[in-house]
């Protein structure tokens, strides 16, 4: 086999509903975010086992991509995201590897085939619910409707700008999507119907803090920030699911934090 | 008002059908084809008149962009791509305009939204037939069904790579879309059931060529260009609907030509 390297942007939603399904291609969810032209790269060599910043790994979504493809390889996950902090690595590790493997083993499989091969093991693994449509979109991605290409739909925000963003704490996907979500859901659909009447940065801000304050998925530390950012006159809220905080422009560094600082992500996740 | 620019990749399309209806957001074209790392800028400024590469010029789908949001603006398009050749210029400078139009006079349209409104005087001006959407995506894109997001659907070849691109002489979109397409929507029927089966480049190409042969479309120039291109071991075809000619990698300059090189566009259209 030869190798293959593809590259996924990071991806931080605001705001989210859960959409359980028995078919991992209509399950996930609804929401918003922003793609980061931080991301991950995925590599695949000749060989087994997950490697992920240069240590061995299990990566429950990457496995179930290689075994819905039949394929066995070295898989090599490189990124600077924080790890389980809400930047959706482990969709991107999913979507990069789905890329990857179509490309050494000739799979012969569309872009749409390839994300919900991706999806579906971001589901199962419960390791992500709307990260890997996202990230294989770019852009401000908007979640109009749940799962894989064939049953979700996509919006998007039109901007391009700057974020900054930090990771204060780890927090379990898991855990919070498999307990009892009818609140979440529901603060999320309000959430939605607010961007979708009117689909600004300005509104999706504001509608993703406000869902970070109801679900109560607002910690105390993220909380703080959130407010020294808008006491700088910036604009942030909390990266879900993490206990990280991200901002537009450099709300972060104006408030007097060393953030990271990125642009969003133009592109879709793609072979390199 | 503020000035704002937005940048549009160019496109190829390689084979197509036309899909005629009264509401132009179901009316398009099902087909594939390449986006282009060059493309068209897209500039508003306070005034009113489309300029194109310094000259002023009537753009009939610009216009009607303008009309149906309501705006009045002075619309500075440049672009490095052969003009009425098949690269798209009329889409990326609709689609341009709408973006920037959003910017600039704060119309809180989502991205679906845009795209809608710029394939719709795409359609109307009778300047292009799918070339909008595939804009707005990026990438190789498929399109499954025509229309406008709400009704179009679309996939992706995944696929980076670099192209090259020749115009041999003009050809004009509207006199072949307002004519008899039956044969043409036959063929591209035919291709893109034979590129939806294995969707890889080399169908891609393969079933593009087979499109502009069977569809009478291929002028002697262009068969002797792709021809000279498959001698020198490439991948060749033509662009439609302009006299000019695309090639994966160095193609066109490995049989000899002065073809202009680019990398597929990994974004769609953007702000800047």
């Amino acid at each position: 086999m030869t190798d293959a390297t593809a590259f996924v942007p990071g991806h931080v939603t605001g705001f989210f509903t859960v959409n359980r399904d028995e078919d991992p291609t209509k399950a996930g969810s609804r929401g918003a975010g922003v793609t980061l032209a931080d991301g991950v790269t995925v590599r695949l060599e000749p060989g087994d086992g997950v490697e992920l910043n240069g240590e061995t790994c299990d990566l429950e979504a990457v496995a179930r991509v290689l075994d819905a493809l039949r394929s066995t390889a070295h898989v090599v996950v490189e990124t600077d995201l924080p790890l389980s902090a809400g930047f959706g690595v482990s969709g991107a590790a999913a979507l990069g590897t789905a890329l990857a493997a179509d490309a050494v083993f000739d799979h012969g499989l569309s872009e749409n085939e390839l994300v919900t091969v991706a999806h579906g093991a971001d589901i199962q693994a419960e390791t992500g619910l709307g990260d890997v449509v996202a990230q294989a979109r770019g852009g401000f991605p908007v979640r109009l409707e749940p799962g894989a290409p064939a049953h979700g739909v996509l919006d998007g925000i039109p901007a391009t700008r700057e974020v900054e963003y930090l990771a204060r704490g780890q927090l379990g996907t898991e855990e919070v999507i498999s307990g009892d979500t009818d609140a979440i859901t529901e603060a999320g659909r309000q959430a939605l119907s607010a961007l979708v009447a009117e689909p600004t940065l300005e509104t999706f801000m504001h509608a993703s803090r406000e869902f970070a304050r109801e679900t109560g998925l607002l910690t105390p530390e993220v909380r703080e920030t959130v407010q020294a950012v808008a006491e700088a006159g910036g604009e942030a809220s909390m990266a879900m699911l993490g206990e990280s905080v991200f901002a537009l422009d450099t709300g972060l560094s104006d408030a007097g934090y060393d953030a990271e600082r990125c642009a969003v992500s133009l592109a879709g996740a793609h072979l390199r």
